[in-house]
C-alpha cells in the first residue's frame, strides 16, 4: 500500500482563496455577473485546481476499466460474464458508445484490462495490467485479496501519474464489468448505510427476478462480511471490483497532481465516493459529470456533496457521461481564461 | 411576405416512422436497449429529419442576430443600449462567451446586424443586414412596420439557408440586443395569456425598481397593441425585436431545409416559439438546449413541447446554451451512426 499512502499524502485541498480570486476575475468579464451559471462554478474550481488562470483543458483523456466479477455466479446480470470480454474488443475496434463520444468530443481513449475472466489476445491499444482474472462471487469470500486490491489500486494511480505526465489536463473515467451494478450497489449500501432496497436498479436491464437475486446477494454479503465493512478500504476488498479499486486509485492519483477528474455513472461514482471517504481533499479535484438513472447513483453524489452537471436519462458506463460532461468543463474553462474584459473590450459595465 | 409564406409552405412535419425505424436501429447497436437515454431521442430525431442513418452533424454553425430595442427609453435594462453595438465588436474581436464556447466545440460563429441602433464600422467578419435603426418603443407604438418585420425575418429565413448550401448540417442561434428581455417578456404574455409577473425576470440584472419598469412597460404595450396581438406576427410586430424576426425566419428556414436547428435561452426561444405557431410542423426541427434561469423561457418550452437536454444556471444568450448543446447532440449523432451493432461486434445481447 505504499504507493496508495503516498499518493494520498500529496494531495492538498484545492485553496478556498483561489476559488475566491476566480470568483473575481468573473466579475470582469464581458458577460451580466453570474449568467454562465455552473460554467462558472466549474472554471473557477479548475483555476484554483491549477493555480492558474493560465489553464486549458485542451487535452482531455478518458480512461476506461475492464474487469470481471464474481458475483455473476449468481445470475445478477441481464448479460453473460463473456460480454465484459467482447466490449473489451469492441472499444478496440472502435465500435462502441465511448468510441464515437470521445472521437466526436476530440478526447483521447484509454482502454485497460484490470482483470478481465478470460486473457484478451495481445493489441497494442490495450493496456493489459491484470491484477487477477476477475474477483471472486463475494457472497462466499472477499471479492479481491488485499494483493489484487493493492495492485489494481496503484494501475489506477500509475494511469493518473502516466495522463499527467503525457499532459492531459482534464481527465475522465469509466468502466465495464458484467455485475457490476450489484457491487457498486453493495458498496453503496455499505458506505451509506442505506437499505439495499434503495440502492440496488436494474443495471443494463434486470428483470423482477434477476433484482431480487441482486438484492439477496448483496444482504447475504453484507452479512458475511459484517465484520470488514467498517473502512473504504475493507468494503473495496470485500464487495468492490478490480476496475473499481483502479477507478479509485485513478481518482486519487488525479487529485495528487491536481489535473481536474470528471466521473461517469453508477460505478464510477461508487470508486470516486471510495476515494472520498479515503481522503476527503480528493473531492475537491472531482467533478460529477452526470446523473444515471440507477437509483444509488444519489449516494454516492451525496459522498461528493456534488449536484452533476448533467441529467440525460443515461445508465451506460464505459466513461460516457464523463466523455459529456468533458465539453462542459472545457467550455467553462475556455470562456474564462479566453473571454475580454470589460475595460480591454470597451464594453460599458453597469 | 413571399419569402416567409414559401419557405413555411415548404416545411414537412418530420416523419414518425423514419423515427420508429431510428429506435429499431438503436436496438442492435451495442448497448443496454435506452442506456444512453435522451441521446438516443436527439439522435432518432435527428436521423428522421435527415431522413438518413448516414447523417453527419460535423459541420455545427451557430448564428447570432444583434439588434436594438426602442423599449430601452423605458429604463428596462442594467445596461446602456451602447452595449448592444459594443458586444457586437467584441463578439468580432473573439472576446465573448460564445467565442470562447464555439472556438471550445469546433462551431463555426457567423454575426448579424438585423438593427443594432448605431451603424457599425465595416468588418468582414460582419454580415449587415439592417433593417432599421433598431426597433420603436413598443411602448408608444409597433415595434416594427411591416416591411422592417418582413426585412428581419427573410434574413433569418435566408441565413438559414445559406447555411444549408453551405453544408452546415447542425444549426444554433443566439442573440445580442440591450433591453431584448422585456420584449421577449411581452411575447411571451401575448402568447400564453400568463400574467405579466409569470413572465418577467431580472433579465441581465435587473433590480427591483427596474423590474417594476418592466413589467409596467409590458402591461402599456399589451393594452396599446390589443387588438393586434391575435396573430404571431401581429404580437412580433408590435413587441418584438428585429433579431427576434430574424431568429424567427431562422427557424423557419432551418425547417424548410431539413437541418436541425438549436435554440438558446429566453429570447431565442421566443423566436421559436413564434415559429411553432407560425408553422406547427417547425417545431420537429428544433431542439431545445437549455433551461434558462428567465422564468417566461418556461411558457416558450411548453409551446415547443420539449425539456431542454440543459440545466446550468445559464443566462447570458449570445447562443451560449445553443453552442453547448450542440456538442450533445453531436454526440447523439456520433452513436446512432458510428456504433457497432451486437452482430458484428460479436457481442451476445440477452
Amino acid at each position: 500500500m505504499k504507493l496508495v499512502e503516498e499518493t494520498i499524502k500529496e494531495i492538498r485541498p484545492v485553496d478556498p482563496h483561489w476559488i475566491d480570486s476566480a470568483r473575481q476575475r468573473q466579475l470582469e468579464l464581458t458577460k451580466p455577473p453570474g449568467s454562465l451559471g455552473r460554467l462558472e462554478e466549474v472554471a473557477n474550481r479548475c483555476a484554483a485546481i491549477r493555480e492558474s488562470f493560465a489553464l486549458t483543458a485542451s487535452r482531455p483523456r478518458i480512461v476506461l476499466f475492464a474487469a470481471d466479477h464474481g458475483v455473476c455466479a449468481e445470475s445478477v446480470s441481464a448479460y453473460p460474464q463473456a460480454v465484459t470480454a467482447q466490449m473489451v474488443l469492441n472499444f478496440l475496434r472502435g465500435g462502441a458508445a465511448i468510441n464515437a463520444l470521445a472521437r466526436a468530443g476530440g478526447i483521447e481513449l484509454k482502454v485497460v484490462d484490470v482483470g478481465v475472466a478470460k486473457p484478451l489476445p495481445l493489441s497494442s491499444e490495450l493496456i493489459s495490467r491484470r491484477a487477477a482474472a476477475g474477483t471472486r462471487n463475494f457472497c462466499e469470500g472477499p471479492a479481491m485479496t488485499q494483493g489484487e486490491m493493492n495492485a489494481a489500486l496503484e494501475t489506477g494511480i500509475e494511469l493518473a501519474y502516466d495522463s499527467a505526465t503525457a499532459g492531459c489536463d482534464l481527465l475522465g473515467f469509466g468502466e465495464m464489468g458484467i455485475g457490476n451494478t450489484t457491487s457498486a450497489s453493495a458498496i453503496a449500501a455499505a458506505l451509506t448505510g442505506e437499505p439495499t432496497e434503495a440502492v440496488v436498479g436494474c443495471g443494463a436491464g434486470a428483470d423482477d427476478s434477476c433484482m431480487a437475486r441482486k438484492r439477496s446477494a448483496i444482504e447475504r454479503a453484507l452479512a458475511l462480511h459484517a465484520d470488514s465493512l467498517e473502512s473504504p478500504l475493507g468494503i473495496l476488498r470485500c464487495v468492490g471490483g478490480l476496475e473499481i479499486a483502479a477507478m479509485c486509485g485513478f481518482c486519487l492519483g488525479a487529485a495528487s497532481r491536481r489535473v481536474p477528474v470528471v466521473t461517469d455513472g453508477f460505478i464510477a461514482t461508487a470508486a470516486a465516493a471510495l476515494a472520498v471517504r479515503l481522503c476527503p481533499a480528493s473531492a475537491g479535484y472531482l467533478f460529477a459529470s452526470h446523473r444515471s438513472t440507477e437509483p444509488g447513483h444519489a449516494h454516492f453524489l451525496t459522498i461528493l456533496e456534488q449536484e452533476p452537471l448533467l441529467e440525460l436519462g443515461m445508465r451506460l458506463g464505459e466513461g460516457t457521461g464523463a466523455a459529456l460532461a468533458m465539453k462542459v468543463i472545457q467550455a467553462a474553462v475556455a470562456a474564462v481564461t479566453q473571454m475580454a474584459t470589460f475595460a480591454a473590450a470597451g464594453v460599458s459595465n453597469k
